[in-house]
């Protein structure tokens, strides 16, 4: 069992000492940097803080709907200065896992999305062959001929030899099917990320892994996640960036996704701030399965 | 662990002593008296053999987009001659379900619906008030609105007190949202059924199983079932029927399903066929989960 976290918020020898060990900061950003669409006070200083120290600043995002030229949109249009290559997203992450690891042979190497643009660009960015994801083709109802010409093959792409599933707000019965059809002939089954839910307006909707559930439901199957707390994202990311793992640092808010990612990494520190999901009774427990390396009230808290 | 079941095919004694000892006999339909569009020859005359003997038989189905005199249609359709009285469909179980045993009390006692228009059919006859289900304003995109009129509740209608959720082809992201919505906010979780997949143009599609999975993702929570093998079905039929569980016999091509139903509900038999799913070799083995009493090549084998 872990120690209890060592608690930041106003003990500046013990914030020096932890952000003197540390070369890079990987943050989840909603409920760290913001929540909604509220930016945190504060944050934009805090970062500034770190990077004037002369560290690393990656954002770690399990977002699969944008690309990362998306999300710098998204933290510019949030007021927090940063560039694309400081952004880590998890279809990004997919697409560099598909490029860089798996490596499957042409032409057997297509990938069937199921999720909204931001993969397409990645995938793109990579040089993937795609089909599938916003090809407006598919946002409609399956036709009695859908079923036999998806059963005999003849609308299947015989190239595709991966499933992609992320977050897709156009979910439809069509798409499944042909997804479980492609996985049932062999493709592999990845997934951008697996969160259940995705938090908007102070409540739920439906995340990436509720998209993906009915092909797990169907095929028995669980996909490979390049989101957090996946490990495959942490190799993409130490792949990218090059760092010693015990010289980072990854600050999120949510024990099972964000502090489980740092954990299970191996790095040298894990920062939980209060500003989001998990709240310190979770990690307080005796029998707590995550508890952060240290804590702090909100981010800010970091410029003492 | 049960004993292996009796071979009845080309055992006219057998044969008759099988049939002299029921009074009901509870038929799945596809994989037993045919399979999809192909009607397997005798499955008529069989049923005539046994009605001419006084029995009572009983179309038991999962299929949850069909009201009764939908199915009834079908098997017309398929030369099967039947009455609406002798059908029994998880839709209509579900309705059963809803206004004789859970009777919630009004005005909180609506229904969200995922699922298509059998289900209507069915809740209507029982004088059940629903919403969703075939609603055309529920086929489109969300939209940045809904997100917040979903949160806030002004989308929602503060009289759902069940979700019930069964094949759904026009499942989209906007109505596992409001599913969740109403889940969250207290709504009983309930499911025509848990089919994982749809046997259709030999191979599968999506079943009703896998429409409700998002909302069980989401929430931790399993619905209750009103289909095979769940006994809420075996309930509503015996409530239905009235007869003697020892002098009833279930026939059906699936273990897990069919057969399950049957001894679960302890039924005095149960009888598989082998012209569907289930093959012999799943009960031959020393650690079966499910062995039916009796077997059958094909069910006209009953005619001798």
């Amino acid at each position: 069992m872990a120690p209890l976290p060592k608690h930041l918020t106003g003990d500046q020898a013990s914030i020096d000492e932890f952000i003197n060990q540390f070369d890079v900061f990987l943050f989840d950003c909603d409920g760290v940097l913001w929540s909604g669409d509220h930016l945190f006070p504060g944050t934009v200083e805090t970062l500034e803080l770190l990077r004037s120290k002369g560290k690393k600043t990656v954002f770690v995002t399990n977002n699969s709907t944008k690309s990362r030229a998306d999300y710098l949109k998204k933290l510019t249009s949030m007021g927090i200065p940063s560039v694309e290559e400081e952004i880590f997203a998890s279809a990004y992450s997919s697409a560099i896992y598909i490029s860089r690891i798996l490596k499957l042979p042409a032409p057997k190497n297509k990938v069937f999305i199921i999720g909204e643009a931001g993969i397409e660009t990645e995938l793109k960015s990579e040089g993937i062959e795609f089909l599938g994801g916003t090809d407006p083709a598919l946002r409609r109802d399956i036709t009695p001929e859908d079923y036999t010409n998806i059963a005999n093959g003849s609308m299947l792409d015989e190239n595709v030899g991966i499933v992609l599933a992320g977050l897709d707000f156009h979910i439809n019965y069509l798409k499944l099917a042909l997804g479980y059809q492609y996985l049932a002939r062999g493709a592999k089954f990845l997934a951008t990320n697996t969160d259940s839910t995705l938090p908007s307006a102070k409540t739920f909707f439906p995340g990436a892994g509720s998209i993906s559930i009915p092909l797990v439901n169907m095929t028995g199957q669980q996909p490979l996640s390049t989101g957090k707390p996946s490990q495959a994202m942490m190799d993409a990311i130490e792949g990218k960036f090059q760092f010693d793992r015990k010289k980072a640092c990854m600050i999120g808010d949510r024990l099972d996704t964000d502090i489980k990612f740092g954990l299970e990494g191996k790095l040298g520190g894990t920062l939980a701030v209060l500003t989001g999901v998990s709240k310190k009774e979770q990690w307080e427990v005796d029998d707590a399965p995550v508890r952060p390396h240290y804590y702090v009230d909100k981010l800010s808290d970091l410029m003492g």
